[in-house]
């Protein structure tokens, strides 16, 4: 036996395969995962793992490697929530979901940071070696919601597209401040002496890390999108280069320190769309399904090695800080996003509702960054302290509010995602509605969304798809894509109905090919005649005679590029009445 | 900037991206890839590379660590090779292919390896310290031909069937006689002195190595299938158990120092037909295109690894015994396949002409395999003599023999691969000549291929099928599969061109359904006549009158299991000739 030298892989599929196999477990059970949510679950397992590696081995199972989070779990999820944002929502509510994630979290990391240390103050609670740098530390870790945790939960519940991309949104985009605040309070913690240089510098570090982030991302996704030109040969690395450019970026933005999470998000957004228009239809499949089930199993993992590790020795308990770090994280959230929602619904037309906020404060769960980002702490004789505390809120926001929400969203009767997609009628109208707005706009003199948008999508047409798509000229409209897609779908399914290839399709098809012979060349129309039986010839040329308003119609649709004419019913509706006189 | 962060991933996320790009590069230009195996293309490549680290650093460039090959490399090929195997060429060659494995293989390592010591003894070569142990060690090492290599060549000369599974099945169950032998050398010139019994349990080791292998895959494989029963519900995680549970045979194989190639094979063959029918159509596009893109781009790792670890001062340089081990490997391999076939032919009427004997002593490559074996040698003062040697070989064995093969087929008129699939006649013929030679075996009591082969697959519907499949009670013949394949790809096509939708699905689809309705319950007439324009109504049912015939048609096959009736034809005609007199 030789052990050591697979161990490595070996653990790892195990894990994988551990993770799965949960999976599989609580959806044999149809009931369970429609109470609980799964990463309930997946914690619940995860402890359950946890305790038996503490009682057979009696010391702390194995803590999840921060390293391992960042640079390998944490990936695969953001970039499926990247590549399957909704942009069209994403970008209308741009500005709320960044005053949220901003000014929202400051609000959030100084509130519960100067809360934390006045409780600090109290002598009976024995806090006060918890110095106000720590706690602010502390606050700027724990502020943070969390993407994996908030997608697990919000999936689920099927609350309204605005709401969900608010809290989504948010909780992707809070990562740039995040990241500057936790090593801003870490290096003033190491520091002797604080100045006011480096509180500037801190303030300017935010933009640094946000929209470096983005400018990576974007390069790096349309590096993608411009290799993708070139692989019409070799179809099967296609879905290769996605990935790869996708975490080369995360990668690059986390070497230089900048955000990982908004660069994999602008890169995935970026290239998506030009990416699709060049791949082969399987390479996309194959992308999106594998996409989804990277993300799926890294977000099982994430939940399970949660769960391990909360059993163990780490932590220090005081009954005081802890309760109170979760009662101001309720506070704060709260607060926070009263205040800022009476400053977004001032401007917009369209309000977010008292329920919304309502929801939007409650969805606010943290999980795994806050987890790997206490264990990244430098060591200081309070580390366990922060570390059950963090342990505790993640445990209670994902159990108790994850668990509640639900049901708080059909009590409140919060509006629902509509079930179905928009019809090609609605796309039309939406369309033509920006197309107005942006006309609006732009004679008032006002650049608002619509401007900027009409404005973009010229840049993209006039160079961006010249440089990035294979076959640039000839540019689809969405909707003839929607409609190759229906058409694809209708196809499919009528296939699997058994109901193709029977009668209809031929008939036409050889009708067709029969009357382009006879119109164009009389020599091949002769030809034909020779070849075939004239009986043959004469039943054609009835069914020929009966049937040709169908063929018309058929005509113009044999371009792949041009929606069959609208405009020809009533010259149909004339011959089927001229035919039908002759018959009758 | 924090590169030690990151490096890792980094690093290796790059070197794909290498591969990927290089991959794109060749087929940039058409021309190329039809005249050099891209196998040349890729070494030539990484000696590049290495040429310039080992020039910009002035020490050789990093090896190709065996761990990572064998652990992380050539399990992907491997496992397409398996999952994508032709069955039925490979066992009806499954003799021929094993003798060619088991005793080729021993033929050729004691061959080369006492030719290669009988060199050693000429004073002028000075080589006398290599002892008869090393240059048997040696043999082993060199004598099997490499899958990846052979892999890469005979996928682009498109040789007959036949021709292709033995070379490359040769290849492949090597591995076996290949672990065996290195390790039992390996272990002997360790030893101060060889008992006899250790040579016995070495022949004894052989058979467990083998068939310990495919037992172990077989049980991952029926394992893998029966987990797919269940993921009816999670799809999305479906193609990771394939994955999982192949990577999981081979590691456990290599763990218990088993055959890891024989068992990813096994294991991919036993569960390919379960899994197939297990999980959704679009998890099975996944499987399949992650696998080939797997594959694609540990191979271009492999041979770009190849070349740069050719580069550097890792080689001790001896003409003589260099020399010799080439022209050793190309004449031992010749007599062995002479010899072997001459008694194959014997008992066989297909015989292998002497072409295809050409052919497959010529395609002997020999790859990473010998490459990532000869670094694995215990230290000992000539394995840099070794190290050189083998590089020779497969520089030799790729480049020349590789180029070479092409042209050598093409003027050898070697037959070729038929280009199009198997009709559904020859099918249904197949199938009935194998019953039927079963059944003749049965009578005439030889328990010959057909035999065990309808012994196997009654054993299969009886019992596996029913424990590994999801919906047993439905077999679907491979016929009604073929059909429903052909039926899909039909949609689609038809789908792509724009010709469905139009016309004939609707109305014949609204008939149906108002022929139901009207036959059934009268209520639900009167109902529809109510809500329904009398016009519009007299209108459709003159439509359904006419279209009778069709209707019937298309009626049966609303059922996804049975095929269209092919008895109604004269039934048909009959309505239609009387349809046409009434209108007359």
């Amino acid at each position: 036996l030789d052990y050591q030298h697979v161990q490595v892989p070996f653990e790892i599929t195990l894990w994988i395969m551990l993770a799965s196999l949960a999976k599989i477990g609580f959806h044999l059970y149809n009931k369970l995962p429609s109470v609980v949510p799964e990463s309930c679950l997946l914690i619940f397992v995860g402890l359950i793992m946890g305790g038996i590696i503490y009682g057979l081995n009696d010391r702390s199972p194995p803590v999840m490697d921060s390293d391992i989070f960042f640079l390998y779990l944490l990936p695969p999820i953001v970039l499926d929530a990247g590549y399957f944002m909704p942009s069209r929502p994403f970008f209308e509510n741009i500005g709320t979901i960044l005053l949220y994630a901003v000014v929202g979290t400051i609000w959030n990391v100084f509130g519960i940071g100067f809360s934390l240390y006045g409780i600090c103050q109290v002598k009976a609670f024995r806090l006060q070696d918890v110095s106000l740098l720590h706690n602010l530390l502390f606050g700027s870790l724990i502020a943070a919601v969390d993407p994996v945790a908030v997608l697990a939960v919000f999936e689920e519940i099927h609350v309204n597209e605005k709401l969900h991309i608010l809290v989504f949104g948010e909780s992707l985009l809070n990562d740039a401040v995040t990241v500057v605040l936790y090593k801003l309070f870490r290096s003033f913690c190491e520091m002797p002496t604080i100045k006011s240089v480096d509180v500037f510098a801190g303030v300017g570090k935010f933009f640094v890390v946000g929209l470096g982030g983005v400018l990576v991302g974007l390069s790096f996704g349309f590096t993608a999108a411009f290799t993708t030109r070139f692989t019409k040969d070799i179809r099967v690395i296609e879905p290769l280069f996605v990935f790869l450019y996708s975490y080369l970026s995360y990668l690059t933005a986390e070497m230089f320190h900048l955000s990982g999470i908004v660069a994999i998000i602008s890169c995935a957004m970026g290239m998506k769309r030009y990416v699709e228009a060049n791949i082969s239809l399987k390479s996309h499949t194959t992308v999106k399904y594998f996409m989804k089930m990277w993300s799926s199993v890294s977000d099982t993992l994430i939940f399970i090695f949660l769960g391990v590790s909360t059993i163990g020795e780490n932590h220090e308990w005081n009954w005081p800080y802890i309760c109170f770090t979760v009662i101001f994280c309720l506070i704060w959230r709260a607060l926070g996003v009263l205040v800022l929602t009476f400053f977004v619904n001032r401007f917009h037309v369209n309000t977010i509702t008292s329920k919304d906020q309502f929801i939007i404060a409650y969805g606010g769960l943290r999980g795994a960054i806050c987890f790997s980002l206490v264990f990244l702490l430098p060591d200081f004789h309070r580390k366990k302290l922060f570390i059950a505390a963090t342990t505790v809120v993640i445990l209670f926001t994902v159990f108790v509010q994850g668990m509640t929400i639900r049901p708080l969203v059909d009590l409140l009767a919060v509006k629902r995602k509509r079930e179905s997609a928009p019809t090609v009628g609605e796309q039309i109208h939406i369309r033509f509605l920006d197309h107005l707005l942006a006309g609006i706009e732009d004679i008032s003199g006002h650049w608002g969304q619509y401007y900027w948008k009409d404005k973009l999508e010229y840049f993209n047409s006039k160079y961006l798809q010249k440089i990035l798509l294979r076959e640039y000229d000839q540019p689809k409209s969405s909707i003839v894509l929607l409609y190759e897609k229906l058409e694809r779908k209708h196809a499919i399914e009528l296939a699997q109905a058994g109901q193709l290839g029977h009668g209809p399709a031929h008939p036409s098809f050889l009708c067709s090919a029969f009357l382009c012979s006879s119109d164009r060349t009389v020599i091949t129309d002769q030809k034909l005649e020779e070849t075939l039986n004239p009986e043959v010839l004469d039943n054609m040329k009835e069914i020929l005679a009966r049937n040709l308003y169908r063929i018309r119609r058929t005509g113009p649709a044999y371009n792949r590029h041009t929606l069959p004419g609208d405009s020809e019913p009533t010259e149909q509706a004339k011959e089927i009445l001229i035919l039908r006189h002759k018959s009758l």
